[in-house]
């Protein structure tokens, strides 16, 4: 079954019917989401003390405020912030199952309220604790016993604790698991077996595997085994780069009450940047007919300006090595992980002058239109993120670009990253879809 | 040249001339050790809002205070300590070199206030950053420079960042290094090459490798290539047991002020528990004529009672499997490391009742004596705990121990746990010295 193969710069010829049920399921799963104001949310109020956003059950998340002080790979911070804490561990989980030595997984069409687009590939299963210890006594999630009593009932491939948007998390993770089934299992109408050539041609189009799904199966194991030749770096080596920049790193993040958050005001709609900034905290009513909970109201993080995330590559001795990036992430557990070649939101770069802005940024601006490689724009996470969108790009450099790089930043190759995407603390989840990104360009 | 050869039960037959350099550099390197009030103390002070205990320049370290609630695999723990922070990352490096073949390690006879016998051997280097870069003013620290400016100066085979104890450190970590030099160094007298099998024979007596070298001894990498038949578990399942550890451990450990940590009390000499306890804080005064910084006062951790730390081994396919543990710890920057398999404080549990020791206590206390592999009792960092000693013993179970095991161990090779200790976050301070210790017993 073909879905999607690129046949231009803009066109995609699919495969109808898995068009019709892809609209299908959009449209059964249709969610109404209404900004409202904070006083309008059901169950979530400020605490009197700190003024926290927080749930009356103390569960699900909180808004919290960040205080940041010392010096990252980036340059000197000091400022505070609002940011989610979420401190439970959720399950993101991929059912895969191998018929006539085809493998094929197991996705979901899955609406989330803060989805561009309503519907989005997911993960077989997606839940936080709370969802699935039944705090919001909704339906039950199906195929969740799969991943949390998996005594017989299938083999682990993938089962590791991966980290989410550093800037807007605090500590966040997810545990990444993908599962293997002998057994034919009933397939829901939102559910749908793809194979990895499926998927992939997926990741080609805009805002359809969703986030979740995306960092799952980045750390799916790689198909082929090692290959370590080739690596201008030895494992020690990429550990060595990665301990020094972590020593280096002098970046505190402590908590602070949200009032303490200077900068940032509040009115009855909104968390907002006196400057701007990059994001609001905002309050929805959704309404959403299919889901366990058929309406409730939450907080969200709505980003300011879409973001750009930017993996470049040469060929070192033949071998594609990709130029990552030491990134010191405020809300990360261990601080720092290892992020794409550039990050940021354009729209903030404009004005400011060259010394400032990140180092391969102008690097990546003055490519010939040639040599991009994958340029989509994804989503991030729908359920809490309104509307947070990142361009996408992969870009190969001429082999004339220096291998000598500064400290900050060090040549994988895809295999490397592999090999670190087995263990928490080093991939951020920027990388994370660009790694999935780059496997769909085969 | 043969330093140390077990010969029986106690016994051991030394190299004379190994014997007389170690007792020449502890002589030279004496250290007089007083405990003082904390009154007495220079630089150092009780903070007038927290209590915590600090150094005037804001570096070192502090004794702050750590609220620990929430449910770990022990169960369940709602309390509050003193502990240490350190914020620091230090470096623990160990310059290596091969000689006609021959790979050899440059270890440091080096004197530690706490050390309960004066001079260990401890790795080339051990510095804190405030060591390093001058806070103390003192002499310079002899082959720094190949840890921290390694560009043309040899190969790095280890460069991790490890933990240290997570009951007593407050999400500390050291740099865990090992650097190869091709040149002939100038060895300093208080400096020896020695090779692994002299290190391994060492390690077979009491408190004489000290806590950083065997750390950084357990990082090495394996020295035959990988054979990863015949372990129980895939890496996968591995990462699936710890990843389940993680996702349930509940528990969340604040830093609170000094002051607020309850059921313990300050005297003029010491910060200890109402109700005994596992350790106290004390002050003491040292004089070192040959330190860099001749005589200073600091605060330490003194333990009440000596610890017990063991590993217990079956064969399972004929290959030794160690069954570990995961083992929440407060300090530990991701609360859960793997631990051995059972570690307590012999002392606290005569009288609990069977259902509130650590599991596996009662089968080691039945062992046979002829299933004991290695016994020895070795010192923890003499540099911030005083006197503070262990007893590590490894053991093989019968055959017919049960593979079954509680949710909270898993079996695992040798070989799997040196592919863990390539990453930080995984194996805790006290495994890693029972690592090195079974690789010495070959």
């Amino acid at each position: 079954m073909v879905i999607g193969t690129r046949t231009g710069a803009d066109g995609t010829r699919e495969h109808a019917e898995f068009a019709d049920w892809l609209a299908e399921r959009a449209r059964v799963n249709a969610q109404r989401v209404e900004p409202i104001p904070f006083s309008a949310l059901s169950g979530w109020d400020f605490d009197a003390t700190t003024g926290d956003l927080r749930h009356h059950t103390g569960r699900f998340f909180s808004v919290r405020g960040l205080r940041v002080r010392g010096a990252g790979p980036e340059g000197r911070a000091d400022r505070s912030q609002p940011i989610i804490d979420q401190p439970e561990i959720g399950v993101l989980g991929i059912l895969t199952r191998t018929v006539d030595g085809v493998r094929s997984f197991l996705l979901q069409a899955k609406a989330e309220p803060g989805n561009v687009n309503g519907v989005q590939l997911s993960p077989t299963v997606q839940a936080t604790r709370s969802n699935y210890t039944r705090v919001h006594r909704g339906g039950s999630v199906r195929y969740l016993e799969h991943f949390t009593d998996r005594r017989g009932r299938g083999r682990v491939l993938v089962d590791v604790l991966q980290s989410e948007q550093g800037s807007w998390f605090l500590r966040k993770r997810n545990r990444n698991m993908i599962v293997e089934v002998a057994d034919d299992l009933p397939v829901h109408d939102d559910f749908r077996w793809l194979t990895l050539d499926e998927i992939r041609a997926l990741l080609r189009r805009d805002n359809l595997v969703n986030m979740d799904a995306r960092t799952v199966l980045s750390c799916l194991p790689p198909e082929h085994p090692a290959d370590e030749h080739g690596a201008l770096h030895s494992p020690a080596e990429l550990s060595s780069w990665f301990t020094e920049a972590k020593t280096r790193c002098e970046l505190t993040a402590d908590v602070v009450p949200l009032t303490r958050v200077t900068g940032w005001h509040r009115t009855p709609t909104e968390i907002a940047c006196d400057a701007g900034g990059r994001f609001r905290i905002i309050a929805v009513d959704v309404t959403a007919p299919h889901r366990e909970v058929p309406s409730w109201s939450q907080p969200m993080l709505a980003p300011c300006a879409r973001g750009l995330a930017v993996l470049l590559y040469r060929r070192i001795g033949g071998v594609p090595h990709f130029l990552m990036q030491a990134l010191a992430q405020e809300g990360c557990l261990d601080r720092l992980e290892i992020g794409p070649t550039v990050m940021c939101v354009p729209d903030e770069q404009a004005g400011l002058p060259p010394d400032r802005r990140p180092p391969l940024l102008d690097v990546f601006g003055s490519l010939a239109p040639d040599r991009i490689r994958y340029d989509q724009v994804q989503s991030e996470e729908g359920g809490r993120f309104f509307a947070a969108e990142n361009r996408y790009v992969i870009a190969e450099l001429d082999d004339a670009f220096p291998t000598d790089v500064p400290p900050r930043f060090c040549w994988m190759t895809l295999r490397q990253l592999k090999e670190l995407l087995r263990h928490s603390h080093y991939v951020n989840i920027e990388a994370r879809t660009l790694v999935a990104c780059a496997e769909a360009l085969g």
